[in-house]
């Protein structure tokens, strides 16, 4: 075992990027109630939601609400994605537990995304940062299609890397790397980490993959390998980027603790309890989501199924 | 890019393990056409069939007719799984290239598939390999469930490398270990292929994951990593084995290939035809099969679908 593959923190990000791309709005009260299963299950981190505009992303029109709703649950930390300055007020205002916030490394997806160049869009973000950690907050700033952009292909690692030294350049050091389109490959994803380690003392890195082309597993275990001890992921798999065309869903929490516990870490998470949310909201959906170990059960099932 | 990783052998055993779980018998010459459109995509080895008792797994019973059909083709070598003296006798006399023979690290997996003990059966198959040696056949012999069982759970390692240890004392070193049931997870194949390395000069080491928790590709960079020159896989991700109550599908080749090529390796191989073919299998056999890729497309189509 790589001594960096120890610590591991879960941040869950299906409240807010695996419900976003979904059509159908989940009642305010099914959303707390899957928040509570989530840290009844002894996930980290939670995203609650994101301070969007209503009319962009409805499915996030009730993130004050939610945040209202739960309080300040113990044992957990509540994040929150925010797009700008307004955002960060609402947040400000619900007494969100972290401030998650990011820019694009593709110039068109930032265009597309934001409306703003690259430049522009980093400026603001690390203003609307400075804003938060005045407000003691913690800050995780991202760094969004880092691995690969749906609209331009390839984007250079030192395009990235550029991005990645501004943050740290500017005091913020928790630093996400985010495979918006899913393109990420797991040397790839060594190498980027190995150089945002490289940026200075004190990064903390997380890591954000989506799994389009089957890899997000595989990407976790080479940004594990590589020191990276926060992961974003997502219930069911759910999830997707609904500014780019093609997404997979996100990185499946079940199945990355599945991995994790079949590999020695994280015992103390309740597998059983994610799996039945995650089994909970194939139902509420009407379908089948993209997680896989919700649908086979876990190795330890299996073969107690047949002993 | 680790050193290890340069080189890669494609072993395709969709024709083997991908078709011998369907229920619906797969005409010979459907069978034929798949596998000339796999040599023709460029893999390195594809495994026909094998020869066992055509009333045990009647899927199987035209390999000695397919061998026939598909003579000698240039730039591949044509495989074979064979179970006992028999076997080895029909492959012989069609001239295979390749043997492939295991052993199950697991007593229970042994005696339900073979009715021997671990013993017995090592005993046996070491045997039989040597007949194919000395008849100047490449062999590869396997350990079945090396990395858990579907019916003991855990497998100790030891038990696996005490296999490997006879097999590499009784002078055959090329060695796959197969993880039957699905159950692997990248930081175990890389500590288990360490240590079969460690059996001696001259080790080739092959992989055959299957995908039930999703692991599969994880694994596979895994074993890359560790050294590991050999994978075995299954176009569209067809598979699993009948012996065992749950397995999923093989590592699916053309996602596998996909992996690769984005990660700079096998750009020779044509990876649209492989999808092709993992279409074509979809329509065959009318529904959705396991792989990625075949429904999604590239990462490169995506890209220029939108630009």
């Amino acid at each position: 075992m790589p001594a960096a593959t120890r610590t591991i923190v879960l941040h869950e990000v299906g409240p807010r990027d695996g419900l976003q791309m979904e059509q159908q709005v989940v009642p305010t009260e099914q959303k707390a109630r899957w928040i509570r299963e989530l840290i009844a299950a002894g996930v980290d981190v939670i995203q609650v939601g994101s301070f969007v505009h209503p009319g962009k992303v409805p499915q996030m029109a009730d993130t004050d609400r939610l945040f209202a709703e739960l309080g300040k649950p113990e044992g957990v930390t509540l994040s929150a994605l925010v797009l700008n300055e307004k955002g960060l007020e609402r947040g400000l205002a619900c007494d969100v537990g972290m401030f998650c916030m990011g820019v694009s490394a593709s110039e068109t997806h930032s265009r597309e995304n934001t409306g703003m160049s690259i430049a522009q869009a980093t400026a603001r973000i690390i203003s609307i940062a400075h804003r938060a950690v005045d407000a003691k907050k913690q800050v995780q700033v991202s760094v969004q299609s880092a691995f690969g952009c749906g609209y331009e292909g390839a984007v250079p690692q030192d395009r990235v890397l550029s991005l990645v030294h501004q943050f740290f350049d500017a005091g913020l050091t928790h630093i996400s790397l985010a495979d918006t389109a899913g393109h990420a490959v797991p040397e790839q994803v060594e190498r980027l980490y190995e150089a945002v380690f490289a940026a200075g003392p004190g990064v903390e890195a997380a890591c954000h993959f989506h799994n389009t082309y089957g890899l997000a597993l595989a990407n976790c275990w080479a940004a594990m390998r590589a020191g990276v001890t926060w992961f974003e992921s997502s219930v069911a798999g759910l999830g997707g980027c609904p500014f780019t065309r093609i997404a997979g869903g996100n990185t499946c929490t079940e199945d990355f603790v599945h991995l994790l516990q079949r590999s020695g870490l994280r015992g103390d998470v309740r597998l059983d309890r994610l799996i039945a949310i995650a089994g909970d909201m194939s139902r509420f959906f009407g379908r089948e989501l993209p997680g896989t170990v919700y649908r086979t059960g876990t190795v330890a099932e299996a073969v107690a199924g047949r002993s």
